[in-house]
């Protein structure tokens, strides 16, 4: 079902999905989120089969979402944590999380939160914000294509 | 790659995957949001195979995320629109747009934009907040799995 192109389509959304890479990959970044971070462990709480949970992590890696680091426990083993590009995903997973929670609620309600370890609270809904901080309307939000504010005068 | 049973997972970025479907899903969501409408249009938009974007399209409707309408325009053919709940897909839309833009970025740039169509004012990257409006630090957010708030103290 997926298209061969997409790394290098001209659409930002779909070069993110091909980084992202498979429903496995945001499963996977979502447990690293967690403080999940060993290959048994990954296994263990996705119930996923070895070899695809190896050539997801791989992919992860090449992809610079993820990066094997040596454990700091003095044992040797490897770990798997996010990098810089890898954690500024989770505007992307609060997104995916929050619009699940609204639309097709589980029925024993939410199966994680997102808190801020610092204070504690719940975060709220992410959400498109004016300049200001204030709220936007989505029915305001409006989606425009480059050739649209490219385009000469006298294309119009 | 997918695992049989998302649908029912107790986790709410798999159940929204499971319904927004597909990487043309959300292609057709995002055509969608830009106020394409018929299907000869997202067609020739996406270039996409004609039973692939039926196939597609159907799926949509069902989970509740497009409808299906007859066009306003006095002509007889079908329209699909995104009902509240697709349109409450926006800040998902945003939050992959934005992560392609800054992390794999197109030599041309951005393809698209988002714009409030009140003011005219471009989107700023979309954020976890405070209750009080001020922008977290990424490093503080944490997901705490369910099992975690709701487990007794003696189990601790």
């Amino acid at each position: 079902m997926k298209p061969t192109s997409f790394a290098d389509m001209d659409c930002s959304i779909a070069r993110t999905l091909d980084l992202v890479g498979s429903w496995w990959s945001l499963l996977i970044i979502r447990e690293a989120m967690m403080g999940v971070s060993r290959f048994s462990e990954f296994e263990r709480s996705l119930g996923i089969a070895k070899n695809t949970l190896a050539d997801r992590l791989a992919h992860l890696v090449e992809a610079g979402i993820l990066q094997k680091v040596t454990s700091d426990k003095g044992i040797k083993y490897k770990e798997y944590v996010l990098t810089e590009k890898g954690a500024d995903l989770a505007p992307v997973m609060m997104a995916l999380a929050q619009w699940g929670d609204k639309w097709s609620a589980h029925p024993d309600g939410p199966s994680f939160k997102f808190t801020n370890a610092t204070s504690g609270e719940e975060l709220q809904r992410i959400w498109p914000r004016h300049a200001t901080g204030e709220k936007m309307d989505l029915a305001d939000i409006q989606l425009v294509p480059r050739a649209k504010w490219t385009r000469k005068p006298n294309q119009q």
